[in-house]
C-alpha cells in the first residue's frame, strides 16, 4: 500500500512541473465534483442553508456549521466534538475547508464522498440524532421553502430526498476550498510570496520527509480516485515517547471500519491547508499546538527529534497554509410560518 | 403602573400623526443608541465577530448566535433554549431582532440595556458557562485578533473589557432591525402594502384591544426611557382554561426579579415584529402555532373568544410583520495561530 501510493505520488507531481522545491503543485481553483452531482449556484445556495441550519438535528441546536464552522477553520476549536444534549464525540472535527479535494472522508475514510460524509452525522446518536433519514426528510418537507428549493435544484417527482440533500450540502461544500494562498502564489512563481521563515520550512518539510505522505495541493496526500484513501499508520514507528503521552494508538481508526488486522491505527492523511487554525491536533486532539504536532509526527512518524529551529520553520510555512477564506454570507433559513417543526 | 404606561402610549402616539387605523407608526431606520456607545461601524463588526463567536463560552460550542440565530427568527426555534453541556433554560429565547427598540431586556426586564443583557448569559452556568466575567476577558486577550480590534474600537489603556465588549455586542445588536416591511410602508401610505387579510387583521386587532399594550413602531409598547419596562401581567385575568393548559403561571415572570407582590407574572411585553417566525410562543415555549397564541392572549388579556376568521386575519396581520432581515455577511473570527483557547 505504503509503495503504491508513493508510485502514485511521483505520477500525480511529475505533471506539475518542477521547482527548487521539486514538484509542488498550487490548489485548483475549483474543487472538482462528481459527474451526477454537478455543483450550480442554486444547489450551492441551497446547501449552504442545509449546512446552516440546525433543525436537521433532534433538538434543533447543532448544524453541520456546528462542529465545521466556516467562520474559522472549519471545525469547531475543540479537541472532541459536542453534539445534542452535550454529547462527546470520540474524536476531533476534522476541517470542512477543502475536504473537496480528500478522496475519503472522516479521519478513518468510512465515507468515500462529500454525499456519503454528510448523511452520517445527521443520524449520529450523539450528533445530530435524528431517528433515521426518513425522519430528517420529513422535517425538511415541513419546510416549505425546501420543498420549493429542492424542487427547483431537483426537479421532478421526488425531490426532497436524502440523496439529493446530501448533494446539495456537498454542493456547497465544494465551495468551501481556499486557493491563492501565499503558498500558491510562491509554486506558480511569486518567490516573495512565502516569508523566508516559511520558505525554509518547506524545504526542512521536504527534506525530513513530511512531504512523503502530506503531498498533493491540500498536503493530504496525492491525487487519488474518490473512494481510494491515502491512509498511513500513526505512529509508523514504534517507541515514541508520544505515543502514550498523548494516547495515540488507544483509538485503533481505520480498524473499526474494516476489521482489518491491517488498518490498526490507520488514519487518512490530514490536509496541512488550515492546520494552523484547527488546533489542537490529531484525530484525538490531544496536542495543544501546532509546534508540539510537528515534534509529534517527526518522532512518530520519521524517527526524528527536529531541532527547535526547523520546528519553527515548519510552522511558519504551515501558518502561511491559512486563507484566504471566501466570503460567507450568512443565508435566511427558510421559515414555517407560525410554527416550530423542534418539539 | 398600567394607567400612566398608556398616557405615554397616548403621548408617544401622538406625535406621529393619524391614519386610518388612528396613530400608527412605522419602525425607525436606525436604532437608537445611548451616549457613551455610538453605533459605529468598526464597533458593529468586533461586535458581530463576539457575537458568532462560540469561544465565548465555557467549552467553545455556544454563541450568542446559537440562541439568537439571526439566519432565522433571531432565536432558536425551541420551546426553551440549549446552553454549554445540553443544558435546558426554563425560558424560550426571545428574539434578538429588533431588540434594539426595547426599552429593557430578558422576557422578565432584568437588564435595562442591551449592553446590560450581553453580560448575563457568558456567566449564566446553564448558558454559556463562563465561571466570570474575568475569564471571559482572559479568554479574549489569548485571541491576538480582538486585542488589535478592541484597542481600535476602545482606543486607550485597558480596551479589553467585559464592558466594551458589551458595548460592541450591543453596536453589533442595534443593526439588527427589520424596518421597512409591508406595514412600514402601510402606515407611510402605501395602501396596496399590505394584503386585505392582514389589513382587516390590523383593524380587529386594534379594535379588539391587542394593541394597547402591543403599541408602537414595534408593537412592543411605547417608547419608553431605558430602563422602564412595558411590563404586563400574563395572564391578566384569571380563569382562561389556557392557563392551566400551558401552564402560563408556573413561571412567576417578574417577581423573580423584584421579589415584590405586585410583580407575579408581570412580563416584559414581547415584539411582533417577526413574530411568525419565532414559534414556540410565549415565555416557556408551550404553545406551538402562531394561531394558538392568538387565541391565547385573546382569552387571558381580553376576556374573549374570537371567531376563527378574525384570529386568521390578525394571523395574516401578523405575518406581513416579517423581516426584511438586514443581509448579514458571517465573519470570519479572529484566530489563535496553532493554538486553541478551549480546553
Amino acid at each position: 500500500m505504503n509503495f503504491a501510493v508513493k508510485s502514485i505520488v511521483f505520477i500525480a507531481l511529475g505533471a506539475t512541473g518542477l521547482n527548487a522545491y521539486g514538484a509542488l503543485p498550487s490548489l485548483p481553483k475549483v474543487a472538482p465534483s462528481p459527474k451526477d452531482n454537478p455543483t450550480t449556484p442554486a444547489k450551492v445556495e441551497l446547501g449552504k442553508k442545509l449546512f446552516f441550519d440546525p433543525r436537521l438535528s433532534k433538538d434543533g441546536t447543532v448544524s453541520c456549521n456546528s462542529c465545521h464552522n466556516v467562520m474559522s477553520g472549519g471545525e469547531d476549536s475543540r479537541p472532541n466534538s459536542v453534539g445534542i444534549n452535550g454529547q462527546k464525540g470520540g474524536r476531533s472535527s476534522p476541517t470542512v475547508w477543502n475536504a473537496a479535494f480528500l478522496s475519503v472522508q472522516f479521519w478513518d475514510g468510512r465515507a468515500a464522498s462529500l454525499e456519503d460524509q454528510a448523511k452520517g452525522p445527521l443520524t449520529n446518536p450523539i450528533e445530530m440524532g435524528m431517528e433515521s433519514h426518513d425522519v430528517v426528510i420529513e422535517r425538511v418537507k415541513q419546510i416549505p421553502g425546501y420543498v420549493t428549493e429542492f424542487g427547483k435544484v431537483f426537479p421532478g417527482k421526488d425531490s426532497v430526498t436524502i440523496d439529493n440533500l446530501a448533494k446539495a450540502i456537498a454542493a456547497y461544500e465544494r465551495t468551501l476550498i481556499t486557493p491563492d494562498n501565499a503558498y500558491d502564489k510562491f509554486v506558480k512563481g511569486n518567490k516573495k510570496a512565502l516569508s523566508p521563515d516559511a520558505q525554509r520550512g518547506l524545504k526542512t518539510a521536504q527534506e525530513v520527509g513530511c512531504l512523503s505522505c502530506h503531498s498533493g495541493p491540500a498536503f493530504a496526500g496525492p491525487d487519488l480516485p474518490v473512494g481510494v484513501g491515502n491512509f498511513q499508520k500513526f505512529p509508523a514507528l514504534a517507541g515514541s515517547p508520544y505515543e502514550t503521552k498523548y494516547k495515540i494508538t488507544e483509538d485503533l481508526g481505520r480498524f473499526n471500519v474494516t476489521k482489518q488486522e491491517s488498518d490498526k491505527n490507520m488514519w487518512r492523511v490530514p490536509t496541512w491547508r488550515n492546520v494552523a487554525v484547527t488546533a489542537p491536533y490529531f484525530h484525538n486532539g490531544s496536542v495543544e499546538t501546532l509546534e508540539e504536532a510537528v515534534k509529534v509526527m517527526a518522532s512518530t512518524q520519521l524517527g526524528k527529534t527536529l531541532p527547535e529551529n526547523d520546528v519553527k520553520d515548519i510552522v511558519a510555512f504551515l501558518e502561511s497554509l491559512t486563507g484566504p477564506f471566501p466570503k460567507q454570507i450568512a443565508p435566511m433559513l427558510p421559515k414555517t410560518a407560525g410554527r416550530s417543526v423542534i418539539k
